[in-house]
């Protein structure tokens, strides 16, 4: 039979999306369920298998030669678990066994959500060509995943790249994640909007107050919508650099929400970058913003799967 | 011809180490030559040229089949270069070619001296049998190195793991690197040292202020010691916690002066990790001082090259 496709999910605390991808990224069938996030973890597997049931009543689903997940983290891909922080009936669910089984024994690669967002850029999108890169998701929270040498790097757990919680302000505010001055805590959408508001920012009379709205007070001047986007751009400079310096990449990619600010959060972050990227081997880094859109991680899921599944990988190059 | 040894060289800004190491790690025939640190650069690869003359007046010459080089940085490995910081007289110095025209043309592999460090710690050492290592020499300045994957992680430059330079208070005191906050700017063996004579901490009738003199009033339980081994541990805890979080290691081996402080070093940064170390994938991060002595550099720098020369791969398998 020929196996040239990959039946692709992507597992969020809102939805569950699924695809069934080709060698070239694109995707040929859908399904999609809203993750019952707040329900007991059989319920969420269900809507799971109603999913991959969706898929699976495609004509080309004979063509499937194996699963890619891609997920919220944390997950641990050597257990083949996921503890999604936003869906609490999953704490080590074993999401690899119950998918294979659901779907008769195809071969299952997980990653973390950041990597899937990775692995897409690196295969379509921003980090098209680059052997060492980052790219990240800046939203509402702050991920990422690491290209290292022309391969993928989801580290053995498949959580590498969680550039959202380094702190780079190791006397910082604390972090939910437990640390102090991570850089999701100071850059993220949220606490964008709450630096601004605490610095006497006022949403317009539609009374919104997303980081998006400061975006929008920033590109108009107001000050201090500027002053937060520019803290935030200051720690994913320093993040981004502690990142060059440590594993020597040569551009970061910028996806998310915040990522769509557009100049208010690139310019001071290009800026922000001379001041923390000093040793010679990281100066030339570029930092640009993502090119892929919302179906990045379906994409990116199926390009782990395709690099893993030795048949898959043969048709993808 | 039977080449199964590596000619190494370790090139400091004190002196330059060469030795004819086997395939065991073994070290067989020496030389050494104090560097002419501030002279000319053709005076210091004169240096260079007489390490490798002594080592060439061994009857083991013959079986070096390929040598290689770990350096004070930066370096650049894809150009082949070296502009050590302590040596002014290099700056972007071919020291590959001018190796390779000394030698008759036996390739040459080089790397940074952290990276050196870390393969020879995971060769041979406290990091032996681990796939994903963080090695680091805390002493004047702060270096280290990446294993990935069971695999040295030089990068594309050889600089890779130059942890001493990513940020980890981003509002903190400028770094002679340029930067603000650095894991050295706040963990060497000087800035140890610096801080706590700042807060009123004296030497004892000898005058030694050293970070070693330091330590031993840490050790008698001085507070101002005490407190300035533990600033350098949380900021080495969060640089180390930064490195796990991005690139998923499960080991951190610290040497260098500092590193052998004990106690007074490695009770408060086992503290400080369970602080910073706080996702699910990084909480069993270990931190245990480094197993080589003072010959790490050139038995890194024979790994380096023993991992990139097949003939020589075969042999050191």
């Amino acid at each position: 039979m020929h196996t040239d496709l990959v039946a692709a999910l992507d597992i969020g605390g809102t939805k569950i999306a699924g695809a069934l991808v080709d060698g070239g990224g694109r995707i040929l069938a859908r399904a999609q369920r809203a993750t019952p996030a707040q329900q007991d973890g059989e319920t969420v597997m269900r809507a799971v298998t109603e999913v991959l049931g969706d898929l699976a009543g495609s004509p080309l689903w004979e063509r499937a030669g194996s699963i890619g997940i891609g997920s919220a983290g944390p997950v641990d891909a050597s257990a083949g678990t996921v503890s999604p922080v936003n869906v609490p009936g999953w704490r080590d669910f074993p999401l690899v066994d119950r998918v294979r089984t659901v779907t008769g024994g195809l071969p299952v690669e997980l990653i973390g959500d950041g990597v899937a967002i990775t692995a897409a850029e690196h295969w379509q999108g921003a980090a098209r060509g680059h052997d060492n890169a980052l790219c990240m998701v800046v939203s509402t929270g702050v991920g990422g995943g690491l290209v290292l040498g022309g391969r993928l790097h989801p580290g053995p757990t498949g959580n590498a790249g969680h550039i959202g919680h380094i702190s780079v302000d190791l006397d910082g505010d604390p972090c939910p994640c437990g640390s102090r001055g991570c850089v999701e805590r100071i850059a993220s959408g949220p606490n964008i909007a709450r630096r601004a508001l605490e610095h006497g920012w006022r949403p317009g009379p539609d009374g919104d107050t997303s980081a998006a709205a400061v975006a929008a007070a920033a590109r108009a001047g107001d000050p201090v919508a500027v002053a937060s986007f520019e803290r935030a751009a200051q720690a994913l400079a320093a993040g981004i650099a502690a990142t060059a310096t440590l594993v020597e990449i040569d551009i970061a990619v910028i996806g998310g929400g915040v990522g769509k600010a557009g100049d208010v959060l690139f310019t001071p972050l290009r800026k922000a970058l001379t001041d923390y990227a000093t040793l010679s081997f990281v100066r030339h880094l570029t930092v640009v913003p993502a090119q892929m859109g919302t179906d990045a991680g379906l994409v990116g899921a199926a390009a782990a799967a395709l690099i893993r599944t030795p048949d898959a990988t043969a048709a993808s190059r």
